[in-house]
């Protein structure tokens, strides 16, 4: 189903999903467009076609049922197994996503992620061995090993800039289907692997903008 | 000039220049819309039609001049003076993030972000006055003083999910343009502070849905 639906709506998806696990937190049974639009900075009409994408959901004047969307989410969320990823690179930043995903909450069924985390690699051999978050770290000469054994699918690269390529084409033809870069570089890979890039300084450029935009707008 | 660029386009403007950057680094003179679609992964008629929004920058069959946008984008960055920004909470994401920002790269002119970290702020006595990245720890009873005296407009949130709202209520009427949101949580503020927020749990599951799509389109 999902092939069906515009780039631009993929890209919003854990948005929406995030902002409904937030309203089932807080109680919240039933949710408006207009009242998402303001949550989360999207216009209520482009809310409503995202929405429509994902089947009969909502009804006008009523709005959305916090519940039914969650469980349509989770749906499309079950129609693959869990995914198993690892985390390659462990400095302050994988350590951080480390703890971040080993926290609690995403035992949680509702906020259960499709990609599990379940190992570290980095080549620090005094790393080696440690327990970080509930995850042990293993030396990167292991991978390919690892990758293989363990039907890992997805990697989050958080190795600095200069290695990033060369672990990158490591990681090709062993099966990985997703690589979530957060090592402020570009990495090109083979075509069966998608790449999604987060670089924090761009994100930090992005706002700029943002903000310039607003402020010419009001001269 | 940036008020009559779309949306959408400003949220890529970011990468193009980064991109540029990257090209420049290699001493790479010229490029087709072509090849930087293949770098970046957005389709060709989408950047010339971005880039028309920056002025003449390329020629039909010829290219961009590599040169001549990066000095594009600088006069785009110019017309603001550099804007100051603190980072508040130094967890492993914040650290990353000092160490991140204190790079030598950034002082390189090319490179020079319009924003300028300046400070760190933790509630933390134990890291109150230490030096991390090349940038001081403050306590966070003096952030309202300090933004006031240091003219900070940019702020880069990194405190834990439960203490974000309260932190963010904190900053309203200081003259804060713009808050990049890394709390793992949506934060609400007064309509003049922009909020642009990375979740990197999102940005996974945004990864997953990228691959599922994919998958979907191929049966």
């Amino acid at each position: 189903m999902l092939h069906t639906i515009p780039n631009a709506t993929i890209k919003r998806l854990a948005l929406y999903r995030r902002c409904f696990i937030e309203l089932y937190d807080k109680g919240i049974k039933r949710v408006q467009s207009g009242e998402l639009s303001q949550r989360i900075g999207v216009d209520s009409a482009t809310i409503r076609r995202d929405f429509s994408y994902l089947g009969e959901l909502g009804r006008q004047g009523y709005g959305y049922e916090v519940r039914t969307v969650l469980e349509a989410f989770n749906n499309l969320l079950k129609t693959e197994e869990t995914q198993h990823a690892v985390i390659i690179g462990i400095g302050n930043l994988g350590r951080a996503l480390l703890n971040y995903f080993s926290s609690d909450k995403f035992n949680d069924l509702i906020f259960k992620t499709p990609v599990d985390l379940i190992a570290a690699f980095d080549i620090k051999e005094s790393l080696v061995g440690q327990q970080i978050g509930n995850l042990e770290v293993h030396h990167l000469s292991g991978l390919k090993a690892y990758i293989e054994k363990h039907q890992i699918t997805y990697v989050i690269l958080t190795v600095p800039p200069a290695a990033a390529q060369k672990v990158a084409n490591s990681l090709e033809g062993l099966g990985i289907k997703g690589i979530l870069n957060l090592s402020s570089t570009v990495i090109n890979v083979a075509e069966d692997i998608r790449v999604h890039e987060v670089d924090l300084n761009m994100e930090l450029e992005t706002l700029f903008f943002y903000v310039l935009q607003k402020e010419q707008g009001k001269k």
